[in-house]
């Protein structure tokens, strides 16, 4: 039985760090610029999350939604057969990684303002635009020592530790707020409330051969089962599972 | 001693071409899915792709290109000295592919059709769009057995076979159509004629800590070499290689 999972927010701001922590694991699985094409995945991860993180303002909202997490975890210290040494280790964690986020500089300023990264920033989007001819200090960049250039994709990729720290944090608590719960669908459709609630987690076995498609705010939301191979039917009747965070 | 070489094309359809060929060698390399973000350069080299081939008219301006090369090397028949069973392989082949070309389907079509290309193609410019809520059919063929997924990218790509080998043999002959000549480059800046020319092909030592940027049309060219270090200071004399293909 294989299974697969996937989330849903259900506001912005989790859309915009999903995407980051998706972005972030790109950018450290091709830190080591191991494969001859890595640094496509590098640059272009780093480019989506520069674009991404000029939307909201993530450093400061991120801060806020440590700190409404700490208040939520605070509350269980008062509950019975609750440890509060793991609590408490949590929450300087978490303290720890607010105080970091807010000492940072602002985020992703010096990563703007590199000459090399903003020389080669546009062309990224241009079609096929990263040849020789349209990036000759990037193809110079290319040929360097591997080290060296290790050198700077790490150097790149440690401007983002701090907000990569609290988002890894902030995303484990949410995670981990709900537990998964069975769940039926029929006809490949189900709904829900969802109040206060910001993220589902779906587990649906693979030989199923369905993947949901979620409509969702914060209030309600709704599942639909679509095959992934076209024209075969979807079973009147769909187990699975869903954290509702 | 580290040679770093260069090309630039003089013309809209070589650069069109060149970035064609670095796409194509971008799924070449990445369609084994060997890692686990392979498939992002799999399908952006796709997609810019098939942008690209909606700029021009590949199939009939590659065709007439092989058959303009294909002239040119019949005249080489008449001279001595030369070896005529290689021409005429070499003429075998550049026909066996321009046919090859131009009996092939609507170049891109069936990939521009394709139900899951076409659902996933448009998330891949947003930032971040490619995470399991914004593709979840995606998200699902990612975890299909790594043998049919390599069977899809296969499939893909041999839709692009004819252009492909077209391209490669164009390439190739223009490529090989000039000879490397010393030249020097004085306060970084060369200039030249290039009349019927159509791509430049540079090489220079890495030690000289310097790119070229290149602007061409047809008829003349300039070379100024840019240091890659801020600030550092270009050599009044730089030796490098040049070939006008």
């Amino acid at each position: 039985m294989q299974i697969h999972r996937y989330e849903h927010p259900l506001n912005e701001k989790v859309r915009i760090y999903l995407r980051l922590e998706h972005l972030l694991k790109q950018l450290h699985d091709s830190n080591d610029l191991s494969d001859p094409w890595q640094y496509t995945i590098f640059f272009n991860a780093l480019f989506d999350l520069l674009e991404l993180i000029e939307q909201i303002p993530v450093k400061t909202d991120l801060a806020k939604a440590l700190d409404k997490q700490s208040t939520k975890l605070k509350a269980w210290l008062d509950y019975d057969g609750v440890d509060p040494t793991a609590i408490q280790s949590l929450l300087d964690n978490m303290s720890h990684a607010q105080k970091n986020l807010l000492a940072a500089p602002r985020l992703g300023q010096s990563l703007r303002e590199d000459r090399f990264l903003s020389s080669i920033r546009q062309r990224f989007s241009i079609p096929g635009g990263t040849c020789s001819f349209d990036l000759p200090a990037l193809h110079f960049w290319r040929q360097l020592p591997l080290e060296d250039r290790q050198q700077t994709t790490q150097a790149w990729l440690d401007q983002l530790a701090e907000v990569d720290e609290a988002l890894k944090l902030w995303l484990h608590l949410v995670r981990q707020s709900a537990q998964y719960q069975p769940q039926s669908a029929h006809n490949g459709f189900f709904q829900n409330d969802a109040s206060l609630s910001c993220l589902l987690r779906i587990e649906i076995d693979a030989s199923y051969g369905v993947y949901p498609v979620v409509s969702g705010h914060r209030s309600h939301f709704s599942i639909r089962f679509s095959p992934y191979e076209e024209g075969s039917t979807v079973a009147s009747n769909i187990d699975f599972k869903l954290a509702i965070c």
